[in-house]
């Protein structure tokens, strides 16, 4: 993983590229914990070879897995890293296109790139946070 | 629905987030009244109990819905609010993905919000607005 | 294609519209190239008549194409423009909405839209580029 601050302002912008076999969401939270992101939407593209989305389940309020084990693009990735209970935790749902371009989407979980990711971050000055909600059993942002 | 101003520059940054049977669009449509909103670009991620997308038929100018009744996540929700004909219009497109992870993509409509919806809204200084498009029957940006 | 720079700061956002028949992906290049645009975000929705996507293929290093010869909802459209070789690329994955709302994702390599496309651009102050990568033959973004 590679990453550059291409604007520095009240807001920041960091470009932020992942290399074949980087796992984007433990990288994320390394970059998150170092760069003391609060409050960062996150949007971007690329490949996987294999990727575990999750579906909510309503009944029992937890993601129940869904496992892609084939090479697929990244049509989109879309989300947002706040605290919760003071360490950064992302929130990051994936669209993926496999060979005949059919369309899987679902709550990222884990990945491992191939053959790269392209994501922009912006971070914002007023500072998110998560608290677990009791209903749906999940850390969800808490304004 | 609550929402919070993560930047206020010349450009403006709101997070806002949805919670259980909320109605995303009348509710963004009455943010966007409050707050003046008249150039916004939109994107997020969520859940929905319940959505009605619309696929555009070129025949008839006008959208056939597509009703997805089940719990999806919202895997993307991307859009924008401009004004049409002095009042706030959105125009935004979702991607759902089911319990096998298989997604639905469409024109968003209407929906019920479960858990979450979190959504990030930039408004930018120079106002955007649209004008009905004979061609199409639709109102549409207008540069 | 109409464009407005709704945004004049240290990061420039611009809002680009097209028509029908327009092909983004060579306009947006024109627009690049018009605008000196070397490290852009891209994010918007809109509808194609016709569009080839691509599916990258590990074992040829190359796009396998995915044509969809029917009109679809553009539920997503995401990437980066930024210089190779010294002239503007970009990088865009699409999803799709079919007319019972099943999903197609995958690389953006043209598309003819109906009845419009409407996008934001978000150019930053530091530049980007791309540098062909060996093991996967694809000019990536090298940071």
């Amino acid at each position: 993983m590679k990453s550059r601050l291409i604007h520095d302002g009240q807001e920041k912008t960091y470009a932020v590229v992942f290399a074949e076999d980087d796992e984007p969401g433990s990288l994320l939270l390394e970059f998150a914990e170092e760069h003391k992101l609060v409050s960062t939407r996150i949007s971007g593209i690329g490949g996987f070879k294999e990727v575990k989305l999750g579906y909510y389940d309503v009944a029992s309020k937890d993601y129940a897995p869904v496992w892609i084990r084939e090479q697929v693009e990244v049509a989109s990735f879309i989300g947002n890293i706040a605290p919760f209970e003071g360490k950064p935790r992302f929130h990051i749902h994936a669209v993926l296109g496999k060979r005949d371009g059919a369309a899987i989407g679902g709550h990222f979980l884990e990945g491992k790139v191939r053959p790269t990711m392209e994501l922009m971050l912006v971070e914002s000055p007023k500072p998110l946070s998560r608290r677990n909600d009791a209903k749906s059993g999940l850390p969800l942002l808490d304004l």
